[in-house]
């Protein structure tokens, strides 16, 4: 039943193409900065073809599946949310087909949307978050507007947004604290996520807590190299607890990102005291595509 | 006793003048923009004729006192913090005497810091707070960071920093947020403000919520217009209820605000159950830099 899948991951500003073996493995991949921004109407076809037009000549059979936010009302075709609870069959039947210039079809898979209280989107990590299997679980997605999803049941119940990253840049690099910051040695990230977790454990919240990167460097107590990693421990901390909140105090959290921003969530975990299990995006995308692929009707 | 007062409160990028009579009525005043970061090293004498050299000479026998930057580390002389519980007595005993250009002697009043847990300081704010004339409370102050000061025995016990004004700016005018953002109608901003204090009532926290602004406009269901007002109650909200974690509940808040700032927060105050007596900051000021006059040493 598997077969080789040309699957890209095609958000607002790049796009990652992929193509994929029958037991799974990335063969081929790239990374373009053609993501749909750039893109003029009606020029999907040939961006395509910019992108995975090789992959698609080594392996004129394989499925074409396009996930993020290429399936976006600013996008190629828009493929309307799928709103949870979401199994994987349920987000793959709602895949749309498009034709690409050679009249081959691709389908473009849909997002998700949330309405627990608050009503919430996503598009792009739904893939990531089909693509660990879980069961049951919370997962994490860190990044400018970070996504946790809780499955239940084999399907995606509810899920929430976090403008950590966002707000991360905005204080780090637009704000008073910006005249402060410097680039950080290693004593300086060590020293400044332990005064950001600090921060974030006391009770008056984060416009409070942001406050104290300025009067602790103002006050000689903590380097400017230490007000970035201050910021990012205590918005990554701040997030943590507000997902326990939402979704309930969870012992495990699936946390899926690599490189700095698996360290600090990390981090941020285990000082919460919650054991990770990660998984880098790349493999969530190629796991989540492939069993979104599966269920395609074809 | 009390006698004319030429006072000044001189910010970083503003400057207010008063001449005040006997009885504290403020007689003449005006508003400069030049604030201590567009005085030249050695420039305050000239700085304050050009300020209020009329008011000295309409009233030569004036005490003068100046209160805010102009005491800080990059103002005319540094005053240092008076560190907290500091009592109106204690802060006008810290008082640094200048002299001015014709001999003539002024008096900055110095900042409060406070080691709570968290450092934190204030310079200017803490004359408005003096200018309240309590015995005992909790006095909020808002705008680009929020002060809030909690007063025991006549004291000022301790205070905390919020940067609320500041990230709604950040949110407003440079995050995702600000391309949906339009100038709000009186129903916009009807509407904004009660989403915003309902989202802030969400358990997940100010990274989710502010989030909710962008979706809920996507979905149609908010105006682009309500985004600010939505933005700016939510993080009143946060902030009121940041502070009730810090300094316990009290169901009286001394707010010292006018205008656009007194409305919201009044609302979000009143919302969460606490009842407002408001002083303008004017008020409160000459209030407060008569009471810290009469204690300097003459």
């Amino acid at each position: 039943m598997p077969e080789p899948l040309i699957a890209l991951d095609w958000g607002t500003t790049r796009a990652r193409a992929y193509l994929i073996s029958e037991s799974g493995e990335a063969v081929q991949k790239r990374l373009a900065d053609q993501g749909i921004q750039s893109v003029p109407a009606g020029g999907y076809p040939a961006a395509f073809e910019a992108l995975a037009g090789d992959l698609r000549r080594a392996a004129p059979e394989a499925a074409i599946v396009l996930a993020g936010m290429v399936g976006s009302r600013n996008g190629w075709v828009e493929a309307p949310y799928v709103a949870c609870p979401a199994s994987p069959e349920e987000i793959a039947a709602a895949g749309i087909a498009v034709d690409l210039a050679a009249g081959t079809r691709a389908t473009i898979l849909p997002g998700l949307s949330c309405d627990d209280g608050a009503f919430d989107v996503m598009r792009g990590e739904e893939t990531l978050v089909v693509g660990l299997g879980l069961a049951d679980g919370l997962a994490c997605l860190p990044g400018t507007h970070s996504k946790w999803a809780e499955i239940r049941g084999g399907r995606i119940t509810r899920f929430a947004s976090f403008m950590t990253g966002e707000v991360y840049g905005l204080l780090r690099n637009h704000s008073i604290l910006a005249r402060l910051a410097e680039e950080p040695s290693g004593e300086d990230a060590r020293d400044g996520a332990a005064r950001g977790l600090a921060a974030a454990a006391r009770p008056a919240g984060l416009l409070n807590a942001a406050f104290a990167a300025r009067t602790e460097v103002l006050a000689g107590r903590m380097s400017g190299g230490a007000v970035g990693p201050f910021l990012s421990a205590l918005l990554a901390a701040q997030e943590i607890a507000g997902a326990q909140a939402l979704f309930g105090r969870t012992g495990r959290i699936h946390l899926v990102a690599d490189g700095i921003l698996a360290e600090s969530y990390g981090a941020a975990l285990a000082a919460a005291g919650i054991e990770v299990a990660v998984t880098a995006p790349e493999a969530a995308f190629i796991a989540g595509v492939r069993r979104l692929a599966a269920g395609l009707a074809r």
